[in-house]
């Protein structure tokens, strides 16, 4: 036969934008390899210019960026990095967004809104993207925006790792802030073997037009309080969750977050003295001036550093996450 | 110049598929309008043939269909009817599904398994429809599932109507039967001024691997409850919703949902004495032995009508449904 | 440089659908592999559930399914199981249908018609499939249906090793039981050795509106006749051509087709004294009420296992079948 | 509401490549219409260039080509066509193939060969064309081919009103060249009222590698045949069909056919002593030196022309050929 | 026949999103209409959401954006309103980006880099953008990067009618300010009547590594020269221009430009004393900190607001131009 | 684990069409491999036809083409053996068209024109091709007409070690014929050490309507010109532009460009006395008739065989280049 014949290889590639090159620096260390150096540039009308300096022909790329802020200028240097790997002929192409960007608005509540989740997921598939690969979507669902196969990473075993050697369970008790978050924290209650408890935020049905009250159902009284959400942006509902619970006579309230949004004024918020500790990850950068005392940064890039490994060989995701989800 | 100008019309087309005619029926003569005739049959081998009667060319065509057992069946002749409206050249092809088909498989609980709700977007895609019109999704989500416009309709003002004559809000508690249904619930309650309940199915955390038990949240001793759900299967969730209410002392329980699946044992289910009536629509076939004494079936043909027609004559499906969403 | 360098590897997996398992397992079997289990179920509303036991991350997937009777329920399994792959990033998906579904609605006869054919490779394509394997499709036509390739297999080495030993082409005619099927007789006729005649069924020119005859082209008399056909589903036609052959003085009638959809009255009108015996294949299952004395099914198992290994290891699939097409 | 409104307009405008403009012109003057003039010119170096010397922004435009000799030049300025209309603005973009090029490489006969008439399909859509019109399609299952509406027009009733003026029912016979025509020859002969015959190109069975023979089924002797086929390309099969007819004793032997596509030596067969006369229609430009005396050429202009008067007013084409199909 | 029919009629809608929306006001000011009202919001984190407040459903939607700093946000505002145009069911959606974003970025330099500009047409069509209209184009090939119409408009004519009033062509030489650029002012040349100079930047071949010279070919002494550009973005380069000029002995140097990026230090070059006045259009916005006492602002709207009109009545926005392409 | 294992290899084919099968020939022996046989024909219609006598399956393919004389007809065949190739299940398609087919009309210049050139493209990808590879496009920007990666190689290499054992750089001046070259000039400019000059041909600004002259921006007195220029179609402007040269003193005139079309009257153009020799690459066959006595040919095809080398082995094609783009 004509032709010529060598055997096959698989190349992984790292690369990774400037939303947060750290935390893309921790997971190429913890995969024993290092980020292929990109030339990432702003120009002075705001246009971002990105260029690998090494070849990535026929590589398994994956182009991690954390969608922090500002978010427009990530996903868009993204989007840039994904055309520029598609058109250096990789093989296949996967965006590492530990944190979904625009995952809120993820259907229409109103005529004429878009749904810009589902937009995010298109755009990638037009630059070119193959495979996303995220932590805690903030809606499951949102997996089948993505025309392919989608790696959904969650944090609880990081987290949940983190808490059983500090939490007494005989003292715990797991709290969900509102009714959306109630699944997730029953399984908080199941892994720690803690009671679980519900903030239900609502108007109060007897006086109309009156504001919201919180409502605690279950035990909190003496007990440690752990409440359980995927994301603290201005941190104003968990902060007067954590009123509603000291009020209801918690010993102590500690928050456990994935994603660090940290908007203002969450940084205000989260220093109240209702709030004894607070524990996210890394999917999204905290500046020097958005740290404080109580809080507590646990790092992701093992999780999504294993993740990656079991994409690139053929592994199982999955198994990282028997009874989580 | 050459060519050749005529004045512009637009054309409005309705078929049905076999899934339950009598629906279309319904929303034709609501319209003032007639099914295209349209000759579909099932071969001995179980494929199926449909064809319309008379031209469509140039026109908006709504294809109807419920969604009822066998349920891809129906699927199939839908998909089918769009293709024929396709290759016949219809301008526009509206995917009419009151029950959206797969609804329930929106996201990827474990790993391997199929996004069936966006499959089916999908597959509607790829045979030609051009949108999509369905009620009560159960989750607002899948809107973003179809790559095109979603006119999504809510039941709730025919269920409302119904319930403002029949049910005397003093006595009233909205009753919400599991944690994913509250923010429903919550609209029902201020739409008919009524305090709001809810049914939390868990497990009992003093007691390991005890079976869940209901807990009830909010006042209902005495009081007339109304348990909303989006649809009915089996009818087993909302059986012992309503058992555990009536022990709870509730004085009667109604049941409102939109639609009523029925699959076995759900009659049995709903004829319980715990249980004082059900109210659905007919998103739905309902057939004869399928109806029990305490059933009510509202139609949500006028509903859909009005909606088809706000869609052909370039109105605003929104404004039907203000506050409902 | 940076990244990670490892050998590339293939792997090849097998599912299957619920239309035919035995027939899945029997590929497995010739091919020294097992079927990855599969959880696939009907839930109570008619919705089918499908999920894979182990990782298929990076394989070369096969779903094999058996298009028979309920056909629809069938073709929806496979969709989503091949959705399932893709979300759970398969590397390539074959579909195997060895009856390809709908193959005989492959045009538009009349205005306002599907091309159903069409319509079901557009399906897979949607879902997620790469490539498509079937057996004697109605039309070769249909190859060129689906937007990539399209192994195309032929039963005619099974049928033929068959008859060659039961057969003397001295006393043998080969038959076609109409005018669409001719040149898949002469092919069997050269292979054979054997004289080809022809049956015309139409209209009598001479008497108007008058209802069809069966014209014989071809010497048959006192000669072992061998009718060939792609598919037998309710069997009328193939039963009358029968008939007329032994009529016209045939020694006996042998019938081979492919595909045995049999539906009813299949069995009534194969057991009819003009037919001596009936091969075919198992691209469909026959149960054991459809079975019958002269029935013979000879297995296709060992043909599809070796064009899933040529197709998994690069080699030929045509090579298979040199003359036969 | 903010916004502007008017009254809308249809504009239908026709344009043509340089196949065969005097097709293009007739059309045009059946629709009392005129071509939008078109600037088109091959370079020297054989590139193509095409320009409209009219807006067409808007319009519901027909792009009309001959696929004669050389093809492939022909296709590729219809193509160039349709990029400039898609983007110019066109509204619609209907191609009209009246022979449809590469129509007979409509399968894989064999391993590696391309399926040049699907492909053609895509790459009218890849251009931009919405809708194709043809002729007598080789075969009907092209029309599954292109992704969206395909009209298939049929010449038959153009050449049925010829052939009753000329032919008496009473001693004609409607004669099928070979197998593959059998289903339109039965259609003529329901149409005349004539009885069918049918030629039969077969090795000799009794005869190893013996040349095929014609033989002939059906009453030919002193009649008047009329051979219909869907192209004349070399003529060959049908000069070697006429010759055994008149051996078997016709009285004389009449051709008629679609597309006359008569490459060489088309025009000495057909002149050939056994054939009284050819009856073709003008999908193809036949040029001066390839008519002959017993050549009559029907003008397809008035078909075509109805036909896009109806896909532009959004009427009915199959209702110009009830029973013709 | 079944159905409704109603004329039709077309509906123009304005939206625009916040990058510039005094331009917007005015296309719509000069159109007799006004923009539809949209709530458009950025979140705490950097989200953008937008919505607009009147029904679009059946309209002909032109988005309007100036992509000035910060660019990325501004695409992606746009991209989030053609969004939820598509889901609102918009007829048919035009980005209007009087300058199109990325548009340097048109090519691969080197290896391993994007094709921004692509990149951007291509997520505009994700997003369900049916069209584009956007003011000189950095490289006329852009239209070529969108699978759609592209109007490309150009300000030639406004400028030209500027300066056809203030400058006199005996005294006047236009000046091209690099090679790249030469056929522009050539057209300028022959529109004024005014001989050419061209401005070439190139290194001095006789010393090695030198710096480049601005080498002036044509006669420029005494005269006014009018420096023509597509975009100002640092000023750099066309102020070493003007210095050249003014050197080789120019009497008045005026700048004529489209796009006024004005990025820093642009205010400070186009300051200089070598230039004498700066004409820009409004295609950007140019705040008041970026005004300064040589510059004279055009309105792009009219133009802009003509060939929507043009677009929205299928006229004809190539007439708009007559010769100055 | 279910499933069979084994390690992969790769296998790259290399396949010609018929433009310049000796082309494919030395690239293919420069490889130390050969060309699959391929049965390629055109039928007496027109059509073409083309079959591969070996399996392509799960190979790399380069289909190799050179796009001269009758340009539509090898177009057509390589989309043809594109189809032939993806419905053979090659793994990955690559089209090599030396010379890219109308890249010369790569933008609208005035309204309703097509962009051949991007259609092109998209043809490509229709059939089924996953990249392209080209040498020196006219316009850079044609590598965005494509969605995937494209090879843009360079023949300047070929050219240069041509030239620098031939020409000295004491003497030389390398001219550009026209504006829009200059770019490509100034680097052979760089790369010979030899200085640069410009061809301007314009209108004489101070005589209205006259026809254009040549202005010659450089130092030509006495000295070598090398002429350099992307492709020679008739040769006219390369011709005057040596005319020019030899009147304004030079000492000799030396011609270099890549694609050599040679389109009527080249060859006579070319043999001008103002020429002293003339270099062009293979990228296109030069008959034996259009060989002339200063004419030398360079192959290409050790430096596509390189190419294709770096893609199938995944290296680097731009380190092939560094500095020459």
């Amino acid at each position: 036969m004509s032709g010529i014949k060598v055997n096959g290889q698989k190349k992984l590639v790292l690369v990774s934008g400037r939303g947060y090159p750290e935390l893309a620096e921790r997971i190429a260390s913890e995969l024993g390899s290092e980020l292929v150096h990109t030339d990432a540039r702003t120009f002075a009308n705001g246009e971002i210019y990105a260029r690998f300096d090494e070849s990535v022909r026929g590589c398994d790329a994956f182009v991690i960026q954390s969608h922090t802020h500002p978010i427009n200028e990530w996903v868009m240097e993204q989007l840039i990095m994904v055309d520029a790997l598609k058109r250096a002929s990789a093989k296949r192409i996967t965006v590492v967004a530990p944190f979904y960007p625009y995952s809120r608005q993820d259907k229409k509540g109103r005529g004429r809104e878009p749904i810009s989740a589902r937009l995010i997921a298109d755009l990638f598939k037009a630059a070119g993207a193959d495979r996303i690969m995220s932590v805690d979507l903030h809606a499951a669902q949102i997996q089948g925006f993505f025309d392919g196969p989608v790696d959904h990473l969650f944090a609880m075993p990081v987290l949940l790792e983190h808490f059983r050697e500090k939490l007494d369970a005989d003292t715990l008790t797991v709290v969900s802030p509102d009714m959306g978050r109630v699944r997730v924290a029953d399984i908080w209650s199941d892994k720690l073997g803690a009671p679980l408890a519900i903030i239900h935020k609502r108007r109060d049905p007897l006086v109309p037009n009156q504001v919201s009250v919180h409502e605690i159902v279950g035990d909190v009284k003496d007990r440690w309080c752990l409440l359980v959400d995927d994301m603290i942006d201005t941190g104003r509902t968990i902060a007067s969750a954590a009123e509603a619970l000291k009020l209801a006579g918690a010993r102590g309230v500690v928050i456990a977050a994935t994603h660090a949004i940290f908007s203002d004024p969450a940084v205000e918020m989260l220093s109240s003295d209702f709030i004894d500790s607070v524990v996210v990850t890394d999917t999204l950068p905290i500046p020097a001036e958005k740290r404080f005392d109580k809080l507590e940064v646990l790092s992701i890039a093992p999780l999504i550093a294993r993740a990656i490994h079991e994409v690139f060989e053929d592994g199982s995701v999955t198994s990282m996450f028997d009874g989580a989800a």
